[in-house]
């Protein structure tokens, strides 16, 4: 498996199989772990970082380390050029700041990217399991799994006192951060996001656009994730999340929906039709206003208004229209306009062959 | 001939047959008059203004005073619902405000809708020519053939020092104003429409929208007409204005037309491009976005980037997209979303249809 491969596939959770698909794109479990015998990243020299790079690489490409029957195979940033990155940044991979950062440090991927492991980012390890849908709990139980595996080759930094210690404080405890990418198309055009908003500030959960922190809300993507993890376990946090807040969430989106469709119906179809009209005859196309067009698409293939099209290839286009895919789908490296012009007619090829 | 009529028809002046169609919609000489005899209408009465109506009408009716062949017919203000007197505004027959106006007051118009006489407007009476395309000097032949019929009937209010008086200080001397009404989509896009204002100014002429004094500029539509009319001849009016003014600023247009053909093609089919994609997409339309859609294809269609329509056909959007155009069109009165929903599924049969 290489980066290759990865671009003309739709990861796992991009299948569009999972629970809920119609508004929980994906869910995501996140931990972070420190190995005892090196400093925090920040402290380490550039040794010290080699060395951590080249023992967590070793641990991690043992087969029974990641468990799970996945093949597991890994990107050295070093050796990895800006496009490759941002391509691993657009598929949820790897952050922004681990493709921006320097020295020693790369990623391990499963084939069918439900696991990654960052290496000397924050942490010295950031593992993650990404599902379709929603399903926190089966992403739980893989992260906890792999996080036993990994416990078995390596020392963790754990105190009794704290729990797990990391480099920032609001990850000491369980080193957890469960989040989920939801598509709330309908709440924005209702208006009623910021009534959502505001109550998931009520309860400490942060609320990120498409590539998480620093990122802005485009095409109707919010990435709501829970802050604290001090004082918590893993289970209380997770059946908050799981079974009451996202639940609310979800309601909410349904609800607006239900109004769409009730009272706007005109209007709901006006966004859905001016979108694909856009999409089938704009001649440039930059990616923001693609990812804007494609909710509504998404939006109305969901509800039922827009036939001839499934999930699993809307969910494709939000992907392969990102700077990267399209630079690397279309095998060459393009700037401003002819990106844009490049990136129309990839669109109007793929949703212009479609009767909508 | 009736307003049913009318509606179904695309006047002379939209035929897009007269020189300089891609630029120039339609060139309009108007004559402001008053019946020596009876005051100014803001001094005379409801019996006066009454004989007066009646009077000018007859004259008007008789097949001689009116000349050149053509058949005229004659709409009774106050015989004529809201709907139909917007629909002689959109049609450009009448003004605003003789639509909006009381009392005795009509509107004669020729068959062809090249000759409208307003009678009981700001003047007794407002005679009009409208022709396509850029011919002025044919409009005002034959406005002052009118002008001579009429003469023959009516005592018109003179002055040897002033000339023809007029309700309206800045009519006194010959009573003409010449207009044209140009369709500028260009140097909207390039920007430089700006600079054609500020030459236009200084040069003591009116920019105005698409139904004259008081209308914004919507759908890149310009109406440009003299301000002055003391002291200079029809001659030296005209002579200025047809052959030095208005070629300027069709010179203007062109170039911008160049600019966006060789340095932005891109950008250009995008506009047009997206105009399409929503015209056949939408499905609730305003007016004012037809109209901006509709020049962005016009703009499409001159320039020969958009083929399988024609400019009589576009032409006849910009007039049946229209509130009262398209009310009569539909035999039936339609508010709001109503109204903009029909609007939308009246333009996607009609672009549709063309394989764009």
């Amino acid at each position: 498996m290489t980066l290759d491969n990865l671009t003309s596939q739709n990861g796992e959770w991009l299948s569009g199989s999972g629970p809920q698909q119609d508004i929980v794109i994906s869910s995501r479990v996140r931990l972070a772990r420190n190995v005892a015998s090196y400093p925090f990243m920040s402290k380490a020299n550039r040794l010290q970082r080699t060395e951590l790079h080249r023992l967590v690489r070793e641990n991690l490409l043992q087969a029974p380390s990641t468990g799970a029957g996945r093949t597991v195979f890994y990107v050295d940033m070093e050796k990895t050029d800006e496009i490759d990155r941002q391509l691993l940044v657009e598929r949820h991979l790897i952050s922004k700041q681990h493709a921006a950062g320097e020295g020693a440090r790369g990623v391990a991927i499963s084939n069918d990217e439900a696991l990654a492991v960052m290496v000397n980012e924050e942490d010295h390890l950031r593992m993650q399991i990404l599902r379709s849908g929603l399903q926190l709990r089966e992403a739980w139980q893989e992260a906890d799994k792999l996080d036993d595996l990994l416990q078995q080759h390596l020392d963790f930094a754990f105190s009794q006192r704290f729990g797990f210690l990391t480099a920032c404080p609001t990850n000491v405890g369980t080193g957890l951060r469960v989040s989920v990418m939801l598509h709330l198309p309908a709440l924005k055009l209702t208006g009623d996001i910021e009534k959502v908003f505001r109550a998931a500030k009520d309860m400490h959960l942060a609320v990120r656009g498409l590539y998480g922190e620093g990122t802005e809300a485009i095409g109707d993507f919010y990435q709501v994730s829970n802050q604290t993890t001090l004082g918590r376990s893993e289970e209380e946090i997770l059946a908050e999340f799981n079974d009451v807040i996202i639940p609310r969430i979800i309601q909410a989106e349904l609800a607006a929906r239900q109004i769409l469709e009730n009272e706007r119906p005109l209007a709901l179809d006006d966004r859905i039709g001016r979108a694909i009209g856009v999409l089938k005859y704009a001649r440039l196309l930059s990616s923001e206003e693609t990812l804007y067009f494609l909710s509504h698409l998404r939006l109305g293939v969901v509800m039922k208004r827009v036939t001839g099209l499934d999930l699993p290839t809307i969910n494709s286009l939000f992907l392969q229209t990102q700077p990267a895919h399209l630079q690397r789908l279309l095998g060459k490296q393009l700037e401003g306009d002819a990106r844009k012009s490049a990136r129309a007619e990839f669109v109007r090829n793929k949703v212009g062959k479609n009767n909508l």
